[in-house]
């Protein structure tokens, strides 16, 4: 036991008289309080978000990411994932409200607006979303809506690097996509194109099948080709519509198919937790969206409010993790799968037995 | 206690023997049976949905619901939303399987696809979806997916009347919106009418406003009164954008304005439940979206797989009691509402100390 | 719309610059942080729970309950189930910390702990919880480890009246016990009695029982018949086992009984929220005990640390409202159910058609 | 791509037909319906939990466990978790059904219950729980409840090995406990002698402490040097209070000291869901009691029903990985933790860049 500090007691710990008193209702409308509440512990749960957020990035942020830390970096981005699952969840808290109730004080926040929500912006940005991508809304940029300290603030923050940039540079510095004479991005597109033609053999061989039976097979085949040559032609003028660099594409694709692998087994459970803190955003995105329909109505003929198609809007497209989604494309079944090199097997494995 | 039935056992009672000896994987793949699982407890779970819906539907084939059967009608609506929460959090279920392991055995089930969920079809329709308001797939129409048979049976279900329909049918009756001297919409329009000209006043009489911010506070409220004046013209030549006929917007309005009247606090739960179940239900089919992008990747250059997109746009179009979202654009504040005339009021109520 | 206040942006409307500035980290340990926000979001969410308890407890304040009313007590009641609910899906959140992070810095508050939680006591004593009832903690009573003014604040609050008491005055007012020449409990107690007598002449008639079955048939019933001995002996000299009096045990049993009929069909909402309160509470100190012994290990030999063992048995004794789960006892099958009074069951429904 | 199977369309895929043809009610009760399914989706989770666990104890059945097979454990375990705590959250749809709802129809399983599922007590013996450990129902054993076919399947799986015991082998094989001149043991023992008599020379250099304040820190740090005495004991004569190996005991707490090792942070991942399922098993248990007591009453004078007590019993009771829950009484502060030496670190971790 360490040396302690002098006695506190939970009030104070907690600081419950200044937490406890900072729900001023504008209005004498009951459900007003359950709104403060309700964006009170959204604002504090950003809070616990971001500091799980800056650990990542201090992480990320050294030279060598150690092995030793890739345990604190998905312990903390799964906790994040589950922080924003809880928050999905609360908004069925906030629908306990019902339009007529949050008439009764809409009036009192005029141009307030969760909109203003800075850590939530920081959110974005500290994960990757870059302004240039950011949907607009009723014509203007959403910072037009905030105050110039705050849009100063929010130029501060996109000046930093994000977890997206880190994430990317990470993925490119995996030693096993070129290990001696181990070429990850060679041996795979073999295999690709094995898998393919291999495909399209047995398509050919079948007689079974009528000729349109059979063109629509070699149809399917070919745009599967294609798919493959968008993704093996990137990096050369144009890596559109990627946003990862190759590298990082190759590495991330390596760490999925070989994810048992040792040395993998912690990048992949990272890969994955930052899928789900993107899938989660968006559907908290989505289920903002439906509530605020359900509290404001839409406008007639134009089937939503402008808030709502912003919010369905900012669902589809502020994806920062997207191009991780897209990887499953490029997935190819394990049966096809190119055997590992026996010296790069072991290095990608634990020698304690040595 | 009546007589008892010959005395069965647990396992016999529910069929288990039936029930855990139908799962046959078609592959080799582990991730199989959870795919397998995932889907029967879905279609058994949407079993419950219709047979809670058969339970309300009949009620509302009366002639007159009857005041005691509005519990039963608001108990089985809010069972099915408790339920529709739980299949949403059940696609985290399905997402402890990676795409990888979808590929061990997505190969499998060539052409079969949630698509052809009869079920799940079933309780759309009988919610109230139409077939003229579907989305197609991959440019055709859902239906030219299922097999003849199957189609014949879409088009029974199709035949027999909707909740949709018969909640309009009900609204529609509702005794309390013109009863003796009362009109609530004559008096509904006076309050609106007020309520703006009211604000007129405020913003023409505010001297410490610009010239540009009145003309924009004037702005403002004329769109309020366009969109009020589309509600009541409603009912005219072309009813659009409305699905509901005016008799039951004009009912599920006073509904949720006066729904502290006793006679009105059950079908304020009702369309509360209605409202719950076409939000769930959005929400079902974009967390579903996503999942299917995460598991199949997308297309590039689409930013989609043809299967998300199309379950996105069911999420956005399939919208069965989207008018009763509507109406939150059309309520007043409390504080404008008309006072309703004594013997309304008397007949809204219990007379049991008489 | 109403005149607007001046303008406020989210930041100060929230009070955020209070509400981020509270977390004192005392440790330099990162989950701290986690700690500090899990009970600060706990607290603000007790806030939350205890105005809408206030709420309800204003109504009932009142020397009738009007009708109109029954809503908003049901709908406060299930707003605050559903918070409830939250608060025990949020245990997840504070168990992604593990034991060793906790070691880090649970030195920094010896003595403070969730006891000292005022709010939580409140609400316990709001919603019935005596002083009498309480279970000591390592052999003292719990408010012994709160500071003089705190266990000043608690008396105060214990000499208020609780849900709990009026809930039991209200359901004891309920005009239908007795209403005319229908005495409730008299048909309920022939009821009971008839049932029995027929559920003994089908076991003495049912040949193909043997003798030692036929007698154990006959065992249960008596010892059902004693149960109901032992309900109809309440009112005597010693109403133990229950709480509530024999006049709100009768209306509350009604209620349940007859719950279709309109006039209590909020009555019956009412009580099953308080059910589910009762319930979720109890949910959420057995979960809360389980947290307790996964972070803080047990005393070897006890099976248990004072903490769980305290939290296990609060969970099983603090309930307030088990007379209400007791009466599941006393309910009989429907279809011997006692058939309303043509007037009475009048006096339940609506007469709007009139 | 491989060979595909003749096509197959989706009902008979997840064989529909058999699936929703197995519900057959016993009574007209409407809400048997919502209780077959409850069960029969409870039992299908449980297939898939069983699957899972097949797979884990498969992997644990090999001489030596794969390094790359941590995965797969990890990620089926905590697939376990996520059913679990689903099928916790699924008491919520049991309970939209009323008490009064329920003895519509419970008279038709008279002896039938909850108890007799085969799934769940081959889920309870895979784990680990021995029959010498189970709670009596009604002064019976569980078994003597099951038709004797069934009573001779729990013996044969009884006699396979558990889930528990292949984990305690397998922590026991742990090379690093004692590794060259390192032993974990030793090291261990010396930290918390030291941490101990630290804190007691604190104690007494400290003049603010008066006579008892002295005396009762002296007493506290006495008891903790006891808990610490009875688990250095350990592993003589009686190794109670304890079920794991003391080989095992040392393994789990090295594992959890120094979980941020590479090595070993798979088997960090292990224990973690092992609690996990422990603590979510019995959460169900407790949760599954609430509801059997809201559901059917209780005895009156006896708190609780036979199946209510009987089921808070076996969740004090059937704790199965209990012993990893108390290491954290034996954790010590991480400034206190003794360095690994630098070839036992060495051969924890990777040696990829050599």
């Amino acid at each position: 036991m360490a040396k302690k500090p002098k006695d506190i007691d939970y009030k104070n710990y907690l600081k419950l008289p200044e937490i406890l008193s900072a729900q001023h209702r504008l209005s004498g409308a009951h459900d007003e309080m359950l709104f403060l509440i309700v964006h009170q512990t959204y604002e504090l749960w950003f809070k616990q978000v971001l500091f799980e957020i800056d650990r990542v990035q201090e992480i990320f942020s050294h030279k060598v990411v150690a092995d030793k830390d890739m345990r604190v970096i998905s312990a903390a981005l799964e906790r994040v994932v589950e922080i924003l699952k809880h928050l999905v969840r609360q908004v069925d808290l906030l629908e306990t409200m019902t339009p007529l109730d949050f008439l009764d004080f809409r009036h009192v926040f005029r141009s307030a607006s969760g909109f203003q929500s800075l850590q939530f912006r920081e959110l974005e940005i500290r994960l990757g979303l870059r302004s240039s991508d950011r949907v607009s809304y009723d014509g203007k940029s959403y910072e037009s809506y905030l105050s110039p300290e705050d849009q100063k603030l929010i130029r501060d923050m996109e000046k930093k690097g994000s977890l997206f940039e880190q994430v990317d540079k990470w993925l490119a510095r995996t030693p096993f996509v070129t290990m001696g004479r181990f070429d990850f991005w060679k041996v795979y597109r073999k295999a690709v194109s094995d898998m393919v033609s291999g495909d399209r053999s047995v398509v050919m061989a079948n007689t079974s099948l009528g000729n349109a039976a059979r063109q629509m097979e070699i149809n399917k085949l070919e745009n599967v080709q294609k798919q493959f040559d968008m993704l093996f032609s990137t990096g050369g003028q144009d890596k559109a519509p990627w946003r990862l660099s190759l590298k990082a594409l190759q590495a991330a694709l390596l760490v999925m198919l070989y994810r048992d692998q040792p040395v993998l087994q912690a990048p992949f459970r990272i890969l994955n937790a930052l899928m789900d803190i993107d899938e989660t955003m968006t559907l908290w995105r989505y289920r903002h969206a439906l509530m605020v329909q359900r509290m404001l109505g839409m406008k007639m003929g134009s089937g939503g409010s402008s808030g709502h198609d912003y919010l369905v809007q900012t669902a589809a497209k502020n994806r920062i993790f997207i191009d991780l989604f897209a990887l499953s494309t490029f997935m190819i079944p394990r049966s096809t799968l190119p055997k590992l090199p026996k010296d790069v097997e072991e290095k990608m494995g634990f020698r304690y037995g040595d």
